[in-house]
C-alpha cells in the first residue's frame, strides 16, 4: 500500500477496524507501512481501544448468537459470528497447549479451535462433525496467536460444508474443510 | 464361530487374549457365542485377570517405548506399540469429553486420541502432524469405550502415512489417515 497522509491513514484505519476489529497493532503497522507506535497514537487520537478490549466487546455479541454449543465449549474466543455464514475465533497458544519438549502447539488443539468454530456457526440446536480434511502448514509455537476464520461454502439439506483457515499474523498455518451435520434433537436423544 | 467344547473355548480364549489383551468380556462372549458369565468363569479358571488389569500391565510396557511425546501427552491409554508399525490406545468417554446438551463426545477428542496415537508410534524424537483426513461414522456417547488402532502404511523419507481406525465394541466409529513428519531436534528449536 502506498504511503498515505495521516488523515487518510486514520480514515482507512477506522474502516479496517470496522470490518475486522481483531486486527492487532503489528498487523495494522505492516498494512500501512508505519511503526507500531504510529498505530498506537492513531488509535489514541481516534479513541479506539486496544485489541483485547475490542475483542471483548464483539465476543459478547458473538457468543449470544451461538445455538449448537455452550459458550464455554468453544475452543478459543469467539469474536464474530454470522449464523450459517461466517465466524472468527482467536486462540492464544498458552503453555498448556504445547508439547513440553518442543513448545510446539499440539495438532489437535488447532483442530479443536477450527472444529468447534465450524460447529458453532451452524444455525441448529445440535450440529455434529461428519468429516474433515485438514492441513498443517508449519509448527505453531507457544505464545503465538491463532486467528481462525470459518466460512460456510455450501449447504445441502442438513450438511454444511465449512472451510476454516487459521492464520498467525497474516500467515496461514492451518486450513481445513469440515462437513458438519445439523441433527434434530429427537434423533440424538433416542440413543443418548 | 461354531459352538466349541469348554476345553476348546478356553484354549482359544487364551490365544485371543495373547493377541489382543484389551478384548473385553462382552466382546469375547459375542465371539464365542456364550454368556458374559461363562467368559468370567473361564478367565477365573485360567487365572486371567479382568481387562483393566491386563491393560495396566501392557500399558506400562507400551508407554516405556514412546519417544516422540511424553506419556501424559497421549490422549487415551496406550496399550500397545510397535514403533513405526502399529499402536493401540483406549479412551473411555468420560463426562468431561461430551457436549453438555447431548452427551455426545466432541469430535476433537476423538481426533485427539487418533492423532496423538499416530504421533506416539513414530520412532523419532520429534514428530508433527502434516495433514489428516478423518471421518466420523456415528455419534459417540458418554461411557462408550473407544479403541483406536494405528498402522503405519508407508514411510517416505521423513513422512509417515498412518491409518487410524477407532472402534466401539467392534463397530468402526471413526477413521483417519494422517501424514506425520519426523523432525530433527535442531530444526524445531531454531524457531522455538
Amino acid at each position: 500500500m502506498k504511503k498515505l497522509t495521516k488523515a487518510e491513514r486514520q480514515k482507512e484505519l477506522e474502516d479496517r477496524l470496522d470490518e475486522d476489529p481483531f486486527l492487532i497493532d503489528r498487523e495494522l503497522a505492516d498494512l500501512f507501512n508505519v511503526s507500531i507506535q504510529t498505530i498506537r497514537l492513531d488509535r489514541m487520537e481516534l479513541g479506539i481501544p486496544e485489541v483485547r478490549e475490542r475483542i471483548k466487546a464483539v465476543a459478547k455479541q458473538a457468543n449470544s448468537k451461538v445455538k449448537s454449543v455452550q459458550r464455554e465449549e468453544i475452543i478459543g474466543e469467539l469474536v464474530d459470528i454470522q449464523l450459517n455464514q461466517t465466524g472468527i475465533s482467536i486462540l492464544e497458544a498458552s503453555d498448556d497447549l504445547v508439547l513440553e519438549k518442543t513448545k510446539i502447539v499440539r495438532g489437535h488443539h488447532i483442530f479443536a479451535q477450527a472444529n468447534s468454530l465450524a460447529v458453532a456457526i451452524i444455525d441448529a440446536d445440535v450440529a455434529l462433525t461428519g468429516s474433515a480434511e485438514v492441513r498443517y502448514n508449519r509448527p505453531v509455537y507457544i505464545n503465538e496467536r491463532l486467528v481462525a476464520k470459518a466460512k460456510v461454502n455450501k449447504i445441502i439439506e442438513n450438511r454444511f460444508y465449512v472451510k476454516v483457515e487459521t492464520k498467525i499474523n497474516g500467515e496461514t498455518v492451518f486450513n481445513g474443510e469440515f462437513i458438519i451435520f445439523s441433527v434434530g434433537d429427537n434423533l440424538v436423544n433416542k440413543e443418548g
